[in-house]
């Protein structure tokens, strides 16, 4: 489906996490190893964090491998707080709407998977959005209802519950048509301050997500690694897949559980999607329908 | 807005209508004199009948002044039906789905103009499409959402009625909302066989619509002119704007108008939309809503 | 480097043979197992003959596999001879100025490989070519350049010979650089009535290349394919890489040769570049610097 | 032709120069009142010293007006020295490659204007280029061959004297193919220190070109000016067109003259291309042809 990196730490340029490392992004826009799909060439987007008030974005139509303005934003870009992703489209248009990540305000989301059979669960899940968000959704995708809906329950005040809701509504809808298996997913939303690295999947046989060691015992183990001495010791990157085969860098974050990263510490929490999604409909449609 | 332009008659390479005019469409993409705007640049689309069992379209995000592509196939494509349209967004992202015409099936649809206060009624208004038809909108315009409210009102069985209906639809969800002038509009749809243009604007001001004089005349008004010679006697072209000075050529369609041209005849017939929306209620709907 | 396709015979939708095979030239875009990469994403370009005096071109920059007007057109052009090329960039911009076919009155021209080292020797391959030509250059490929020189080579007189005699100048102009491989390369060239396909490299280890079995021997080996009833008996495909998996349907061209396809006939021919370029310079230069 | 603008001073938010003002870059690529057309929708270019060694450059095909990563970048993106660029083709592809600025190592280049018949003399022109720097020519304008020209001649140690001699050889082969007015220009260079804005045309007639009032003026004229007071004294921007009315704001760079702002100081200097270009032929042709 798509790739997806999280960076957060000491400021560094782009490049450092998105082109230089050995298996970088870029290379896993053309070689992907553990991906749904070995190319990712179906769009791309970087969000960061810097001068404005909300994150910039950039984000392109043109494979990330070939883009020279990406190439040149990294290179020029110094920030404390990433996100970066490649898509590969499960059949909706390429075109910036499309791409991630997706911005509400001081907040960033991106996703890699999917929302099975997403045409016949869209109109359901589009009406749980809160009326006051609807006119927001952009594009097409599956991700961009899902961060929309993870908005409507509360993201900005309680990110891990939200996307349970949110999750939760989505199996409940797919539950209705029928769908065996309605949500496939890694997710990464952050405010800036923190961020949220969720791994996921109804049939419990989720996409890959990976965090890294903290930096101190990287330290310990690779002493000789210039890289690691200009990076402050609470710098962590969350990624889809690793960038790299450095021993003991790489930890897979478990099955139906959330990375959380930010405020001097990187733990992981469980995270279990409500089976009655009853309790989570959105405030302007409860009670409107079975759940 | 935009500026569009619709031709049936005699195939004629696509060139001959958007090129070689004094006043072409792609002049009109730099210069258009009676649009809302001077330049239309913001994306354009072709959209003709062939080969296939369907309109073939061709859609781009470049202004159609430049673009070699659409130059080329203009050259080499000849059809006895096509749509051709600039865009000027009035807001929404520069990309192929937001780019007029739009197909559904045999059927092709164009708009010049806008659904005032988008935002404030869209999600009533997506909730009028018939669900089945829901997942078909791939885009973000005012523009495709008009035109499934009318495929949703039977357009592929009575166009005029489906699209007063749908002009119903978006003038009371429009009332509800307080906008004084919910709709502004010139709209070309057509079958492949026929084709009809809607003059209408809910202030009684709408855009500029033209159709041509019948062929026949325009040989005795001309009779040295050679282009008309090759042309057959039912060729017509609807425009949101002359592609030219040539006097005796170019009829205005009164306000509230629907020029249809087709089976051996051009006709202006009266556009009346419904004010009680309630009759013209989708049928998944019917009294689920006051008018 | 890239792939692409050649056909002649009788006229047939562009589909047919771009997208309905089973390794069809759009799932070598990402899927190419013959080629230097497996991915194909770096633009596209198609060339027909039809209604116009010169063939027509689209081209584009996205990968050819997301391309939503490329399937459209695909699936309403029908012509009787046409190229397909899909790329995968040397390190040369991604734009459509880069993207093959190209074009020079009716001919088209298409190439797989590469100019070894070109940065090298660009210059020098451009004074060769007729000055007269020099401003038509409109990309930044060793490609573009290499149909220049064929074109200031007599291309339209006599192909085999004036591509001969601009590889021939490449391979001079590299060992003048010390260029122990100067060129690699599969090339298509076709007038509109004939199509002739290279396959060369001083190296003499040569990108693949095939060309189709004649029809009548395909009917009898296949006698209820349902492909083969339509099409006419001088109908071939020339193709960097077989679109399947058709048991004597694929027929390599050998090294160092060229297969001419047209008049009712497909033949092998020798392809041998002069080793001395001397003779070969082009007029405009002839005698100004050793060969 | 083009409109563009180069900013020198404290370090601003690029939103500041180019979308703020009443009649701000983005303005005039929709409603240019002095250039040679009103609409400049054929590509940009933001150059911008920062982190990097080089300047970093963003480039786009899109008009600026409605390019939204343009407009989130330059609300991010805060520089001491900037270049900005909107592109009206005067023939050659839209393509990343043929916008401006240009970068050559610490380098930008930008020009507004055009180098006439530019076909009958881009030969000649191109072989007056280092043959060092021959390859690093990627697009096809005039502009960039003006650049390599002004490279060749030594722009990095001398830069109005390399320009000159550029523009000398322009003129200069121009008059050998009996072009009556071979250049028509307003030129910015920066090596990331000091900028040179240059106004000249053979025929005596250039583009405008206006360079800012000082600071501390303009502080003394409009007292209350909030924008005025975070500004550093040395700041100017120097534009093809002001960038609103305020009155003893823009002067006027005199026909035929250079401004250069840097180092604490903004002057104005004459500009006059040599006459006879022999004493100006690049060293590796020196001798080789008649001036």
């Amino acid at each position: 489906m798509c790739r997806w990196l999280a960076y957060s730490g000491s400021p560094i340029l782009l490049r450092e996490a998105l082109y230089a490392p050995a298996h970088s992004l870029i290379d896993q826009s053309l070689h992907s190893r553990l991906g749904a799909e070995t190319t990712n060439g179906d769009g791309f987007g970087i969000g960061w964090y810097g001068a404005g008030e909300v994150p910039a974005l950039f984000r392109g139509t043109e494979p990330a491998w070939n883009d020279a303005n990406l190439r040149d934003l990294s290179a020029h870009v110094t920030s404390p707080l990433f996100f970066a992703h490649i898509r590969a489209s499960s059949g909706t248009a390429v075109q910036q709407t499309n791409c991630h990540p997706f911005r509400h305000g001081r907040w960033l989301f991106m996703h890699n998977g999917l929302i099975n059979d997403f045409h016949a669960v869209k109109r359901d899940l589009v009406l749980d959005v809160d009326p006051s968000l609807f006119a927001t959704i952009e594009g097409q995708t599956d991700s961009e209802v899902l961060f929309h809906l993870a908005l409507t329950l509360g993201l900005e005040d309680d990110p891990r519950a939200a996307v349970a809701g949110a999750v939760g509504l989505v199996e409940a809808a797919g539950r209705r048509r029928g769908i065996e298996h309605p949500i496939q997913m890694t997710i990464a939303v952050t405010d800036g301050e923190r961020m949220w690295g969720f791994r996921y999947s109804s049939e419990g046989r989720s996409r890959s997500l990976f965090v890294t060691t903290d930096v101190p015992t990287l330290r310990r183990l690779y002493p000789s690694m210039a890289l690691l001495e200009g990076m402050s010791d609470n710098a962590h990157l969350i990624v889809s897949e690793p960038l790299g085969d450095l021993k003991g860098a790489w930890n897979e974050v478990p099955e139906a559980s959330c990375a959380v990263v930010g405020g001097g510490k990187a733990e992981i929490l469980p995270f279990v999607p409500p089976r009655s999604s009853r309790s989570q409909r959105p405030a302007h449609l409860a009670g409107s329908r079975p759940g």
